[in-house]
């Protein structure tokens, strides 16, 4: 198992500028009084693709050789990391084949084809996407680009800690969302080089807390097919992102799924901004641990805005 | 009338800076490749109170002489004039008091009241609301701010467009929602000072299109109470703001509701901000004649971010 460094962020950063968008850190005086914290959210909902995916995408596309890239790349998703792979790949001109549980938001599967990604569907557990990839991945021979447990992607992800790190000075924590963990690994790769004092929290549904459950036992507790409305945060720690975790975190909070709906129309609502429900997760952490982050300044990794404008979980159908 | 003049734009924006915000200008490479044209929005709906309008409140709250302004200040709007004068008072401590239609978004009359306004209701019709406001007025004797036909309104709001103009070289032209006229004023007092090639463009909604059969007409041509999604678009232009629109914008052009709420969901949905349906209209007046703005740089003004989450225009209810 490879553990990428902070040379390989280095190189990454290099190598995805032309493809990603430096995002924007935003405030809100609202929150902060509610919070009792000083909230820096990075807006990774204006990223290229709505998604920080589109940096870990980016670095595997453009770091093949021509002759790697020529039968393209492949991968399974919830739904970010496939269109922003098929974003990606659409930039470089070579094929991207996706496989993605028939139940993603179809706001995501219509970017994914908009992109160029060609999409296979499976049920939604992580048993039929495996099953249904590996016939894909045999069919095409196509580079996997896994959503998280490849150091190529967390080398990418792990660029956004460092613009964040960059744009905001004298952060005392930051807290991301937690799937797979790849967003996670980053932020632990970056900080834990750059800026050591920092404290990463991960922010989990309680529907899906696997990870939690995972950092207190001290190894990876794996879910099959978890409900959650937060559908970025569904799939399992791997080997590579539990080093992170288990190495660099300083803890794992959870929120009812009611607590993330209501975090999620509180930035829309405050912050002007569409962002999806896994994004809310940090916010509705904060609201629940406020004693944790009073007075402390805290970056908030806002890490998509692909949701479903017809099916907002606040409205009542 | 008195006309205001570039030197009380500047005077208004040295006054109001610790009150307002100097939003960000956001493109879109992917509404750029639809329209043919290079468009920056100017995101007043990240402004304080979510709505360009707390810059022209501001100016007229904060150049009250204490004696002016023991009384407070009065108000009647469809909504954004109301939360703006309600923060600006509110900033300065003095009461607010405003007439407002019982038919105006619940979420700007929650506004109004968390700011600390106090409101009176009227029915939905220009005839009703001068005939309560009236009443309100003289048991207040509080200072009266009209929602645009006010020259330090007017100067405030210029405010926004010098800032366009130094975010963004080279602008060809600027394209801004007309109801009362205050933006338009405003943005044609500074850009025919500041930037006298750009040309000025307002967009309004076919169902409340008053302003634009004015232009055609040269004179004021009144209705009341239109019917539009658009709901901060409804009044009708006085003497002061057709002063400046007779003057100096070079064309009004009008949109369907369907082209509007069709401009509002695809900005959401690409741009990943949250804005009311009024800014949308400029929009969906480009995406109608795209000749006009084709190969051009082209200043949008969204002018508040203060919607229902609740009641979105596209969801069938």
């Amino acid at each position: 198992m490879y553990i990428p460094t902070l040379a390989d962020m280095l190189v990454a950063h290099e190598r995805i500028k032309p493809h990603v968008h430096r995002t924007p850190v935003l405030t809100s005086s609202f929150l902060n009084a509610l919070t009792g914290a000083e909230l820096f959210f990075k807006c990774e909902n204006f990223q290229k693709a709505a998604a920080f995916k589109v940096r870990g995408a980016s670095n595997a596309v453009f770091g093949l050789t021509d002759e790697q890239a020529k039968n393209g790349v492949c991968t399974h998703s919830s739904g970010n990391h496939a269109l922003s792979l098929s974003y990606a790949a659409g930039r470089r001109g070579i094929p991207c084949h996706v496989v993605m549980p028939h139940t993603a938001p179809q706001a995501k599967k219509d970017a994914v084809t908009g992109y160029g990604g060609k999409i296979t569907e499976c049920e939604p557990s992580t048993t039929s996407r495996e099953a249904v990839f590996a016939k894909v991945q045999e069919a095409t021979g196509a580079d996997f680009v896994h959503p998280y447990n490849d150091h190529r992607v967390i080398a990418g992800q792990a660029t956004c800690s460092r613009e964040l790190n960059e744009q905001v000075d004298g952060l005392d924590a930051v807290v991301a969302p937690i799937g797979g963990g790849g967003m996670i690994s980053g932020t632990c790769l970056t900080l834990s080089n750059l800026a050591p004092q920092v404290k990463i929290f991960a922010a989990e549904p309680e529907q899906a807390d696997d990870a939690c459950r995972s950092f207190r036992a001290g190894h990876i507790i794996a879910d099959d097919a978890p409900v959650t409305v937060a559908d970025g945060l569904k799939v399992p720690l791997k080997e590579l992102t539990w080093h992170f975790v288990s190495n660099h975190v300083t803890d794992i909070l959870t929120a009812s799924e009611q607590e993330i709906i209501d975090a999620m129309r509180l930035i829309w609502a405050r912050m002007k901004i569409v962002m999806e429900p896994s994004s809310a997760v940090p916010l509705a952490t904060i609201l629940k641990n406020k004693d944790v982050f009073a007075g402390k300044r805290v970056g908030v990794i806002v890490t998509g805005g692909n949701v479903d404008l017809d099916k907002l979980p606040w409205m009542k159908n």
